[in-house]
């Protein structure tokens, strides 16, 4: 097995381009002299592009869980009640982590593989008269299920309420529509280990003018997530505190791929990979975890049939064929696997991904045809590539 | 269309495996050094190993076709006669090559397509009662057609004739099978861009005790090319000339890799890739140009239907999909494409060739069926791997 022929389709981390390894073996230089200044000034003006957004925007030295907490504690002070819309593994994180800041939580939960019924955030925005709940915390593209939220009907749904809309999108930013300034979205979270191809240890938000507000009267404790000092920095050029160089010169790489493919043609090419994966899933006669209306172009979950064990056909996809499936979470542990096509990926790479997911569901002992998904893959991509 | 994800299925350069591009960015050293020695000791070591040699080998700074001109200009001389068996473009090249020496060749040709009859060059050499013919010049993989010639047979043929037999395994060494000394051939030369998976501009030649005793006697003009002068300095660990040392350090990783699956294995998982496309060309209704008996493990050659260019679907093939095929040579040329399976690549890559050659096919304007292939090739798989 050739370990550098691995197909990771994991929601990340995704494959990185050779090109932004490369951009990341270049020599270390000073954090607080004229080049970072310049890497630094570029970068974020990249991100914001991705964003969609006029905010302010901060490059952060840490995973997207780091960009949660960030997002938390700038903006929600111990006692502050939010409402959290939970879709799945990482809405409930979000909750947790405003929990653990001490806010007060309610949580708004679908079940796993249903998307956010954006009338109900609405229904209860529009019960709250007295303006209580100061934020409302939710999940771009939730990684556990692969189901996309419809964040602009979240929004519209809202109206004139005075909540900040925060928004998780550490998986979504990059392979799906986002339009932080065009949907009104106080703070969008986003991980680089997505979309943006690199390797795992950097995250962005974006502040709106709104949220800037909050920041100032925010008393949860903060130090590394402080974006206050980080703008100070930012005005220099710099970084409150030591940035991640290397990542920083793969980011700059990561843009400029972003920037020649465009980002409508990087969104129609995700939707391109979900609607393969799906086309074929179905053609094998298996069931999808999310619905067609809200599926994700991240990430899909596929349930086993029964009788298999989704964790035998990850294995011997990895095992038997180099490919890499992300398994379920929590009640879904075993249920389900987890074909990422975010990123680095291009249409045959789907295709040789479900042809290893036949092979490997055939040695799992389902009663599947070889070949079947592909076809279906490649009607799909024949009619829109 | 991400450059770096294409799909490089030529017979030649194969992908690079990103451990030995990583092996090949080490600092320069000292050609006349002792680093260098240790390096020359061991890549013709491991080089032997692959040969299945104890003869003596030479690493040299050049293309497989250096090899070749290295392969007459030690061994043969001006008027010598020489019998060059030749199956496809690169037979020819080894015919030109020696004419071109002052040689008097006699060659033994066949259609493009075919394998060499050992019994006909055997006929031949049991004729030269006089031991006229100094060497016999063949093909081991020819490239051209995706054949592979039975050298075994050949020797065998050959009998007590005190003729050289001189091989051109510059595509086939690593991928299939060849015994330098157990099939007794006096001169091998190979090429690093084939199986074992470098960039282009290392060749290798194996000399046997007869070979050497030839070389002594050799009036052909040689500098660059002199193994007298290779094995003085091989002695000193070191090569006549400056080396290519990156493709040094990139070999040395080859090598490792190679003795990580074993040669066994390697020519195992040669011959399934072979039979995943050849099973899947045939299950699209398409020609094959070589017969299964003498199917090369390195590369296949396929007959575009009727009304179909081969150049097209080749185009094809690269704008859309990201695969690179080869064309074919002289009268194949736009009657045929050739997909390379040697060196880097892994089962799902051949299953995502497939795909891509038979959505290439249908748009331009062929009628296979989508996955007809693909599916095919997947049985192959299953059953083998």
């Amino acid at each position: 097995m050739f370990r550098e022929k691995q197909l990771l389709l994991l929601p990340g981390p995704t494959p990185v381009p050779p090109r932004i390894l490369r951009a990341m073996s270049e020599p270390m230089i000073n954090h607080r002299g004229p080049e970072f200044k310049a890497l630094l000034k570029e970068t974020t003006a990249g991100v914001k592009r991705v964003m969609q957004t006029e905010n302010s925007v901060f490059i952060l030295p840490s995973s997207g869980t780091g960009a949660m907490e960030a997002a938390v504690a700038n903006f929600i002070s111990p006692g502050d009640k939010v409402l959290v819309v939970t879709v799945g593994v990482f809405g409930d994180r979000f909750a947790k982590i405003a929990q653990t800041f001490g806010a007060d939580v309610e949580k708004l939960s679908y079940p796993m593989g249903q998307a956010a019924d954006a009338k109900a955030v609405g229904d209860r925005m529009r019960q709250d008269k007295e303006g209580a709940i100061k934020a409302v915390l939710i999940t771009h593209n939730e990684t556990s299920t692969g189901v996309l939220n419809d964040l602009e009907a979240v929004r519209r749904e809202m109206g004139e309420h005075p909540a900040l809309l925060i928004v998780d999108a550490v998986s979504g930013l990059g392979a799906a529509e986002l339009k932080t300034d065009g949907w009104k979205l106080d703070v969008v979270i986003a991980g680089a280990q997505k979309a943006f191809m690199l390797p795992p240890g950097l995250a962005f938000i974006s502040v709106s003018q709104k949220a800037w507000a909050a920041v100032a009267q925010c008393r949860s404790p903060r130090f590394y997530w402080d974006i206050m000092s980080a703008q100070k920095y930012l005005e220099k050029g710099q970084t409150p505190y030591t940035p991640a160089i290397s990542l920083f010169f793969g980011l700059r790489e990561s843009l400029a791929m972003m920037e020649d493919e465009g980002l409508e043609r990087c969104f129609t090419r995700h939707r391109l990979l979900r609607d393969m994966v799906r086309g074929g899933v179905k053609a094998l006669g298996l069931k999808l975890l999310a619905e067609d209306a809200s599926a994700s172009p991240a990430v899909t979950a596929v349930k086993t049939p029964p009788g298999i064990e989704a964790n035998t056909v990850r294995q011997l996809a990895r095992d038997k064929y180099n490919v890499i499936l992300a398994g379920g979470q929590q009640s879904l542990e075993n249920k389900i696997f987890r074909i990422g096509h975010l990123g680095w990926v291009q249409p045959l790479d789907m295709i040789a991904a479900l042809a290893a997911v036949e092979m490997a569901l055939i040695a799992a002992g389902a009663d599947v045809q070889p070949g079947a998904a592909v076809k279906e893959a490649q009607t799909v991509c024949i009619e829109r590539w």
